[in-house]
C-alpha cells in the first residue's frame, strides 16, 4: 500500500511518499516541500502548487492520498491558505481516480506517537524512527507530510479497502485494472 | 471587458458573465450555477466544480474572473468548503492566464446597490436593473455572481488594466494575443 501524505499550505506544502501494511516495517519512497512564493498572486501559487502535486503523483503513483483535515478553528490568517492548498491535492488526487482520505492533526499525532497531543519534535522522531532514517526529515511540513501518510496506512485498513472499491473495483489491485490478479500481494 | 464573477460554493457555485466598461449599458452573457451533490465525496465534488468552471470559461473566454473573498469569521461548517471551491476557480482561471480579482461581499453590494449592507433582495433587484433583466437571476448564488463581475467592471478599471499587462502583455488587448489591434474596442 503506497500513500502520499500532503500537509497542506500555500508557501510550504509538505509531501511525503510511505509504503507499507500495518505490522510490518515501512519504507520512505520520497519526501519533500511544495514551495510558492507569498509575495505571487494566489491564483499562481495555486498552479505553482498543482504543479507539485502533480509532480509528486507522477513519480511516485501512489494509491491513496491522506490529506490533512483543515479546521476553520486555526489561526485565521494562515487557514484560508491551507484549505485553498488541500483543496488543490484532493483535486489532483480525485482527477486520478485516487481515493482521498482526511486525518486530522490528532489523528495523525496518536497514530505515530500514542498521543493525539504530541509535540512537532515527538512526531519528528517518531516518523524517523518508524521509517528508520538517520535524522528527522525538514521542515516540519515534510515530516508531518509522512506521519500522515504512516496513519493512513495504520488506520482503518478496512474502510480503505472499501473506499478504493468504489472508487475503482473490487479488492486491492492497483491503480491500473488488473482483474486476473487476486491474489493479496500486500 | 468580459468578466466572468463566480460565488464559490460546494453544493451551488454560482457563475455570470458580463460584458461592458464603466459608464456604459452593461450586457448579460450567461448566468447559472455549478452544482455538486451534497454525498459525493469531496475530491469528486471538487472535480465537479474544475469541469463546471472550465465549461464556462471555454463557452465565454471572459478576460478578468471575479471570486468572491472568502472570510474565515463566516459560518464555520460552510467556510471550508467556499474556500476549496475558490480555490478551484482561482486555479482554472490562473492556469489560462486570466487575471483573478477577488472582491469582499460588502465591495460587491457596495457597488451594486451603493450600501455594503444591502440584502439579497436589493442586490437582486439591482442585478436586473443593471443588466436589464425580465426577473431577477435565482438562485441567489446566480445573481451574487452577476453583481461580481458587475462590481470588477466599475471598480479600478486602472487596476485591473495593470494586472492584466502583468499578467499577458499591455494594453486592453483580448486573451489571445493581437500586438497589432491597439484600439479601443471597448
Amino acid at each position: 500500500m503506497r500513500v502520499l501524505g500532503v500537509d497542506p499550505g500555500l508557501t510550504r506544502c509538505g509531501v511525503g511518499v510511505v509504503e507499507g501494511v500495518p505490522g510490518r516495517p515501512l519504507t520512505m519512497l520520497g519526501v519533500g516541500v511544495v514551495r510558492t512564493p507569498a509575495d505571487a498572486e494566489l491564483g499562481h501559487r495555486l498552479v505553482a502548487v498543482e504543479q507539485g502535486i502533480e509532480e509528486w503523483l507522477d513519480a511516485h503513483r501512489p494509491e491513496y492520498v491522506a490529506v490533512e483535515r483543515v479546521f476553520s478553528q486555526h489561526n485565521v490568517r494562515t487557514v484560508m491558505g491551507t484549505a485553498q492548498a488541500s483543496a488543490v491535492a484532493m483535486l489532483c488526487a480525485a482527477r486520478r481516480g485516487i481515493p482521498v482520505a482526511l486525518h486530522t492533526p490528532s489523528e495523525v499525532k496518536a497514530a505515530v506517537t500514542g498521543s493525539g497531543r504530541a509535540d512537532k519534535a515527538q512526531v519528528g522522531a517518531m516518523v524517523t524512527r518508524l521509517l528508520r532514517l538517520a535524522a528527522p526529515p525538514k521542515p516540519a511540513d515534510a515530516a508531518d507530510a509522512l506521519a500522515l501518510a504512516i496513519c493512513h496506512i495504520w488506520r482503518a485498513p478496512a474502510q480503505n479497502r472499501l473506499q478504493r472499491a468504489a472508487a475503482q473495483h473490487a479488492g486491492r489491485a492497483p491503480l491500473a485494472p488488473n482483474p486476473a490478479s487476486k491474489g493479496r500481494t500486500a
